[in-house]
């Protein structure tokens, strides 16, 4: 048999100590979310490639492939999209507090070791428009992240309207609205310098302080708000922002919390306040949210406020596992064995200790072999009317 | 925005209590495993096809898509296959015990109406070459199945060996072995005449018995043998089988168990002991496993014993949702209403009662709407240095 013994790009196995950790750091997210009420939801990993369409959207990033039909189909990418598919064709009645975990796909190019297939949990906030939603994604991203005990998050908020209202006000057309962003995400001041010479407006003061309009709340949005005209509508969006921080720090006192005024979105369907999450050691955002009010347009709905968050829990996986922190796996210290006509008294006996282990080997001498081996501590040998204990390792 | 409403086939949502249901039930069979000595395993989702590739396979049924660098890549059939490529290339030590969950993806026909991305879980001992691996193997489907309250399942029993020492001793060509493998799955008596009348050989009469040596072990087996020459290799394996089953039944007393000397695997994989999980009210067979000894040997390794089985969660989903004993959500009966200022007071309020709702309205008006709809007993308003209580419902 020819065959390629590598994984595709982007994959990994995941063993052991590694998978059982992965899983039970999952199930530890999902069961606080749970209780602070959410309703967990499951979509397909198949989908319709409509349902990921967006005519921003870089689609070059999905694995696309077709059914018996020659339907084109994608692994979702995303789960945010799905939800919205959900809510906005089967007729369930927001408001909702949804969640979900699971995997997500991305066909990146082999050189930038990146992550192809991941695994994500999320919270989805629907139908509710006052920013308490925001409040209490980021209340359970924090209980999240404490429980899981991740060393030193930190959140950088931004407003995904910040760019889109400065888009409209200039009238920038398709491609000078990509060069700005390209700007804004490279935090590039003569680039910035450059285009409002060629875009002028009341606004060249602000665009070009966006490359430092960064760091601690009380610092930024007071020098934001003088860079701008006094009827721009960029400053009620950052007196939002304002009352969402105090808020946050008022009984979040402890967290560390930035903002950034020239956030740009991944995703088209933000339409307020966008929030990343970073921490020590992780080399890129592990969690991504914010406000999405239209995505239930993009399905013909009629509109509907929603705010939510998805983290990357591959990457917090990896974390733990560096920090040693993932959860151990208690070794067993005693195999218990028998002949195949004993193995169901042998069975009762392993199942009254957590820490017994059943042999299936076909002979004693295996199964001490084995004992020494994995530094069990001993061997117990069930006869048909009494038991036969065998010391292994280092105690003989 | 042009989209197609529905989902692609074969796959669904799942939403609310089956969603949570399903989560828990795959949590419940983890739990089991586990305790049991199992050790998790994580494969992706996407491998490249060379993995699931096998002579004698029916490749129709994979969805398949390319890389970035043009290889073909599919979505996993089965979990088997992988665990056999990590065993066999990562140099990790037998003997092993180990578990899966997770989605597996079949392209089926539209018409078929069968599920095209299911859950499944399940175990496999690698490096054991007793018997007491099939017996542990049931032991812990019973374990399983019984913990999930699954009404009255069962088991059927089969060997692959019996088909093929038949194809060997008629030295059958792939057509005449396709052919014979129809008529036993048909269990077709006038064509398996017709074909030992084609194929003549001392094991016409057992073969042309097939169709009806199925049902009890002690009215089959002995029967079965009666029709058998004294030195045909078949006899040791149904003297294997009948060994099985008498331990089984030593142990697990109530469960219902009959062989099928005519069942063929749907696995190349698989040599030795087959078994096939029934219950009542499921159409299919949601449990399958058995004996594959030559599965490293695909991957270019030496020989390693092997055993396993997979379970169809979906199919148990399904069963315990109509059955309604699917885990229900404990609906909430309080929602705890406030201002954005005061909401980490509310908050606090709510984490100390596992009843109580926080609610994200942004008027109190609202949350007794919405708590009125949803049937909760009380709103309570947490003002600043009060709360106030809001009965609703019947009560009033």
């Amino acid at each position: 048999m020819k065959w390629n013994r590598s994984l595709p790009s982007g994959t990994k196995d995941k063993l052991f100590r590694e998978a059982n950790g992965a899983y039970q750091l999952e199930q530890q997210v999902n069961d606080i979310v749970k209780k602070r009420g959410y309703q967990r939801i499951d979509t397909p990993v198949i989908e319709f490639e409509d349902v990921f369409y967006s005519e921003e959207k870089n689609e070059k990033e999905f694995y696309r492939f077709f059914d018996k039909q020659g339907r084109l189909l994608v692994l979702r990418p995303d789960m945010t999209m799905p939800i919205g598919r959900v809510i906005a064709t089967t007729g369930i009645q927001p408001p909702l507090k949804l969640s979900y975990s699971g995997k997500v796909f991305r066909s990146n190019d082999d050189m930038l070791g990146e992550q192809n297939e991941l695994t994500q949990a999320g919270i989805e906030l629907i139908g509710y428009s006052s920013l308490k939603a925001e409040v209490e994604c980021l209340s359970c991203a924090v209980e999240i992240l404490e429980e899981l005990e991740i060393p030193n998050f930190h959140f950088e908020l931004g407003h995904a309207q910040i760019f889109r209202l400065i888009v409209t006000s200039l009238g920038l057309d398709e491609t000078a609205k990509t060069e700005l962003q390209t700007y804004f995400n490279h935090k590039s001041l003569t680039d910035l310098q450059r285009f409002v010479a060629i875009y002028p407006s009341e606004l060249d003061a602000f665009i070009c302080a966006i490359p430092r309009l960064f760091g601690e709340v009380e610092e930024v949005l007071p020098v934001a708000k003088t860079l701008l005209p006094n009827e721009s509508k960029i400053i009620p969006v950052i007196d939002e922002l304002e009352k969402l921080m105090s808020v946050i720090k008022s009984y979040h006192e402890t967290i560390s919390l930035t903002v950034d005024l020239g956030l740009i979105t991944l995703m088209d369907y933000y339409t307020g306040v966008l929030f990343n999450g970073y921490a020590d050691l992780v080399p890129d955002i592990f969690l991504r949210g914010g406000r999405y009010d239209h995505l239930a347009e993009q399905f013909d709905h009629p509109m509907i406020p929603a705010v939510g968050l998805g983290i990357n829990l591959d990457t917090l996986v990896t974390l733990q596992y560096q920090l040693n922190k993932l959860a151990a796996l208690k070794p067993p210290t005693t195999l218990v064995h028998s002949s195949l006509a004993q193995l169901g008294r042998a069975e009762s006996l392993v199942k009254e200790y957590p820490d017994y282990q059943l042999s299936l080997f076909e002979t004693l001498e295996e199964a001490i072999e084995y004992a020494e081996k994995w530094q069990y501590r001993q061997v117990i040998e069930v006869l048909e009317n009494k038991t036969h204990v065998t010391k292994v390792g280092d105690q003989n």
